[in-house]
């Protein structure tokens, strides 16, 4: 059986001051590639499966390094095309202790968002694939984005490609564009079989309020909602976040099937964070690699968790671990030098 | 009597690969402020002039970033102000050899792009100024730029404000609005004291073809159709350049006045170039500064041919130099290491 | 009625070994500009206020450096001249966990040391000033140094310029110069409105003993004989450190006022600090712009501890934040990533 | 009809000293990975051809970067397995003026030289391939790459795929074995249907003495010595490099054809070097492209010489250009900046 | 009385990735010179005593740099002589959080491993001498390191030098090499006076079992072990080391004495480690310096524990800090800036 | 017969804008050690003598690490030794092209000039010395400086060992002190057997002009003049720079011997210099290795300049070449990378 998987998305270059600099104090920038749905690619090849990424890039040397970044971590990437438009970028400064790290979105009119909806051809994409990883950030890039997405979950659904969809919620693409977003998001939930999500994410698709007080911070209630909404949802999982200061959290998960069993896990402390970018993605892709590898739930949750809790020890966009460094730490195998 | 100098212009962010790698070759970007214009008002600030700058960046850190570096240079900002849109930037990969060097542009939507043309209240900004310097770029920059650029140039006549202009022609940003640069060029130089263009910049505005291929590239032809055209027009200036190679070339300049008197130069041979971008507007500077200093033209063209000369040993897009070192390329005061 | 403050100090270049190297470990320094009134100065001009310094640096490349980056900041620098003598410097180890952080001063000779008490006109420098900042740093530097700042001080108070004086105690350059500072110092807290001062900057002045074993270190007692002795003192402020190790410190803050009110803040804990340096003038320009921007008493303190504390978070002498970004702090608006 | 190219040869990692320094005169090192043979392959990836790698690395970090980087930039390295045994590496010092380049070697025991001769399945590999790329680097490995490299050449030779060898012949790594090079270098050239060799190349392979010091450096007679010793030899070409000194070369090329017809070049000068590895691997890549695009030996000798002057302005050991930028080199579009 | 120490062993290569990265995810190394037995001699240097260091290099300039850089701190390499084999490298990847880190050995072939035992002129190299210092890694490197050690040992305690054995179980190095450490461990720590050793050093030279699960982690065993079957020894002493996560430990000493005598000490917390490279290596030469100095046992040991707490503030191999800021350490001078 | 050379002069350490950068225009500083006669010490070291320094640095981490510095490159530095005062510094800004190099002095005030002329043991530190170096610019240092370094010439005369004296005129150091520097110059020279001087030199020691425009420069004026004020004198040499620009010259070098006979040299061309600095130390040294290995006159100036001329290629104030490398140069073995 085939164990391809597909993702879909924009490739971002991410321009980051370094060390702990305010951006531009000094004149010079880090340059990394990323984008949600590339960072989960280069997280499921890393961890030995075969992966594909469908995305339009800029049509000169920017888009051809980010594509270059992909195949180097083992992404099949004969099916992102060069298309007119810019590379989207965004600039990163990250903080320290109490200083927040911020995010510059520097990505309108790329060739990603000004790609014709129409331009994918689906079927041939999805012929072979098991499963389709979509974000919630694809269709906030505006109506060519949401209509692709839309459409390739839809083909998906038809071909019987299950279809993973990480929230991803990002309230200034939104309001950018200028759309309610519960339409939209309400359609791509339906198609999934499993969403990576919040309490926010289904409040927003299901047009509702969800409140976050509540001791689990409303996960209960939003996944009792969204297994009502969606049809096709069989798994809602996601991390839970302390933020002790901005170099310190403490990571948990939680999992919530449609059969009503739940599973939580501990939180791991993850003091002297090295970089917090990608850490959903990487926790998105390790609930795939449990699935592809036919864990048990409770087990794939696990290994999702410490994917994306080592993604913190790892600079850049991308979680460049293996499958063995996450089963070391989920064995507590323990943290001396590996001679 | 006054001898502030205004400048009119985009500022953009510079991108550079490090030393003479390709493009994200490695992981790592140069970064500096830039932009023919805000160059112009640095180097002259440089020279010991009083000079503001009048421009719309992003309202973010990289605007302000933008901002702090003119500034740190001793130009007046108060005029720059924030506004809606990004910030103009450009990916540079310097050549080496046979390998020329390469601008990638990325300043479509900027800041300075969607300004309104009506939003600069230029008697006021024009109130105690000598000079107003524009360039080619800010009228292809699209309907605001070139509506703005053109509002400056009327309030500079009508207020008895001598105006310099440079035509820095690009014809890829040109291409991308998509209208007939000849009237809009026309219109500027009409207003124009001294233009700093070649053959090709007086061919479109005239809408004429010039023969490059006169022993003088077509410049005094080019001038005698300038000075007939435009009424305002006193000197035309402009380098000329033979590329050895990427790294090695020979300038000299020419100055033509409407008297009919023509100056030029011996060439500056410059092997082992550190930057080429940014050289000719350094010559414009210069020319401002032999104009403001009442020097003859003769030692106003030999100082701003030696100003651009020095800036190709400098790196980032300004001429860090000051009058002294000028002063001392033109004495031949030599090559040995100033303790 | 102005807002205008004047500083009145030297500039100094600080040579830091990279990241937690020892000094000449690798050849490479990092290098900046700082000194102790010149870091309230840029920090008073990033919260938005008017702020001139008043200083004398070397006529050279080094002090036109110096003078650019306090311009860039923001900081008018018209009074800041050229003069006879060296750049102030001082080399930076930064240390960690128990290795402590080490500064070589080498400021002797410098052309601020150096510079006449004489050749500061006062009434023009302070006219349209509501502020004057002075530290104790100042007049430690020799006689000069200690003329002019009393000078500035009786100017000031004619002037009815309000005066902050951060007492800054250092032993060794009083030991250098080799005088007894107590009379120095207690005129020059005699005419200050607000001190920002320890136990021990009181004790010298005063030439007396407190006992810094006191459970409030001995500040109460300190304030108490200080505005004993000092009739124009309003307020008396500083910051209290734990430090935990090198790099984990907890900071708070009390603050004095003559009608006998004391307020006084919980700690914040500062783990991992990136820059130790800077962070007490930090507070004093906090409470600075409190004062300008008529605060109460307890608002200010808050602000001047927010921002003594973010100081820890930026690499450097100067204080890079904006008021947003205090006021975040202190609004509790969490420690996420801004996008 | 297919145009895949396969080349067989090691992966090394290049650590070389920063700018001009002598080896570790800083604490820093760049690397690469380099190889002649995988340097062909991304020349030829580049260009736009299909090509395949062959080869064995170190099962750790260190070989999958290595196989990393060539599929970043377009290689197929399928057929590139982790073996037992070390990356080979080389140290390199760039030289300047008068003060040679140098490389240290540091390869034995590596993973590639310690494969298994039998170890690959040439017919299997050579399936559907058009051209085999191999150089005189891996006989000189030992008895198992001596071997692989015969094997490859006669499963080659069998399955009609062209053969392509490059003399580079390392007198130092053939004393480090300590055998005869005569007989291995003839068989592997006995098959060879073009060969990228110099008169020392054809010496060694025959066992004989060709006296360099005549007008063409011996060429002549190398290849007509090699012509009647290698029946199915059709091309023997070579560069011609003079060193004005170590940054300074002026470079041309020759090409011998079976039918007696000889084609040199005139010379590119090539002033201020800035990287002069892999020069040769380039010239190779672009005589493959020429055949693999049916070019004239004329056109394809001028576009493998423009492919390696190019390479001299490029940092590190593989050539990070495309086809258009040699034609544009070979039309002569001039050295002016890309906008 | 001759206080010179003589250490004897392989000189090494670290490169390693910067900051947090995977190793050769930016195209940078860090590069040091390090080794179990040279890192202790730098120490001895360092605190002030006469120190010499016997080994063999490559006869390259990495061997010449690595000398250089011993030189550097101090230590008499008059005996380090050039040979014929390569530098022993070893990457070394920083872990954070997590992450552990790991060390990459490349130093098959090695001059040092390759040196003929019969090679070292023990007896003259021991001329003069206090102590020699060994460590286990020098005999798991191949029948002559081991027979050197050997041969070492045997003439020191011969020439009444007393012997400092680092136990350092390599496990892969001697696992690599295919024979039973046991005889040989056994030998060396026969003519031992101190040892630096945990449970697992004496388990195996004892060819033995001992539970590292008893509250002192089988140390009480492991001494009364090594006093009966070592007759020479006086001392032996070890860290503990509780690691709370990759850059977080805790660590403790422990020593006992042939008398039965045990002294140990509380933990440092060491959070936020800069390097845990090289810190055991610190702790044998704070013993070295201890017994050189004649302090008492337990001075000894504080001394020794807070040189290897200091070394996980110090980037590379080295402990580069001097006894003074041990003293500060131990005497709780505290954390503040020293000026 | 002793080989032994001393060195005495100030240790300097060196702040070098990065690449071609104006003097702070990042925020980054290499780092490295210098002083002529270091530089000497250091050149000799490297061509194989034995070489110790006497001087006199700061006592903190800063000249520690200059120590360490000369140490690392074999200079015996056990008469080096701590005293009060500071690290002289320079700042360079390594020009381009048509921008002078410049360097701005800051050792007013150094631990050397400060340190007491009575303080050097000359007859200790001259025992089993064969020859003595010394430069112009320890007598510009001040008077302290200039006594103590008429002290050891007096003393090495009398002791039988051989001066050298570079002449190092430094004008800007000479005003500073405000002495006539003839009669301090004319009792150096009076000791020196050999001298590295060019016409000004001489002409300022004897207090006469010599005119630079003859056709050798006055170089042979000098040198008579030389020869008849100085009895003790054999040799005097210097090299000839010809500055095409700012990194391009062309070197030669002549000696004149009291027997009357002449030596010149061609001249080497140097394009593209790396680093200018130091060449005349290299030069000097060079000279001094003839002389120690017996060369004849014509053979030691060749060696010397090609020294030099080496020196434009390394990067630093240490000419880091071995004398295998200078004979390679000059024994024309060509510019090909070894391998």
């Amino acid at each position: 059986m085939s164990r391809k998987v597909l993702c879909f998305g924009e490739l971002l270059l991410r321009l980051a001051a370094p060390a702990s600099e305010r951006l531009l104090q000094s004149p010079r920038l880090d340059i990394c590639v990323g984008g949600a749905e590339a960072n989960v690619a280069v997280s499921l090849a890393r961890l030995g499966h075969e992966v594909a990424m469908v995305s339009v890039v800029a049509d000169n040397a920017l888009g051809q390094a980010a594509v270059g970044e992909l195949r180097r971590h083992g992404v099949d990437t004969r099916s992102v095309r060069a298309g007119a438009g810019r590379m989207g970028l965004y600039f990163l400064e990250a903080g320290a202790i109490q200083r927040p790290s911020r995010v510059l979105y520097d990505r309108a009119g790329s060739a990603f968002a000004r790609a014709d909806a129409d331009s994918y051809d689906w079927p041939a994409l999805l012929d072979g694939v098991s499963w389709l990883h979509l974000s919630g950030v694809t269709p906030a890039l505006g109506a060519s984005g949401a209509a692709a997405a839309i459409a390739a979950a839809r083909a998906a659904r038809q071909a019987g490609v299950r279809i993973c969809f990480d929230g991803n919620f990002r309230s200034s693409l939104w309001q950018e564009w200028g759309v309610d977003p519960a339409p939209i998001l309400h359609e791509l939930m339906s198609q999934a079989d499993v969403l990576v999500a919040d309490h926010r994410d289904i409040a927003v698709a299901l047009a509702t309020q969800i409140d976050p007080h509540a001791a689990d911070g409303g996960l209960a209630k939003a996944a009792e909602l969204a297994f009502a909404a969606f049809p096709n949802l069989q798994r809602l999982a996601c991390t839970q976040r302390q933020q002790r200061n901005v170099d310190h959290h403490a990571l948990s998960a939680v999992l919530f099937h449609r059969d009503g069993s739940t599973i939580s896990t501990p939180a791991y402390e993850l003091p002297s964070i090295v970089d917090r970018i990608g850490t959903g993605d990487a926790f998105a892709a390790g609930l795939l690699h449990g699935l592809l590898r036919e864990m048990s739930d409770e087990a794939g949750l696990h290994f999702a968790l410490a994917a994306a809790s080592l993604k913190h020890s790892v600079p850049g966009d991308f979680n460049l671990v293996d499958a063995q460094e996450i089963e070391d730490l989920l064995s507590g195998n323990g943290f001396h030098v590996r001679r």
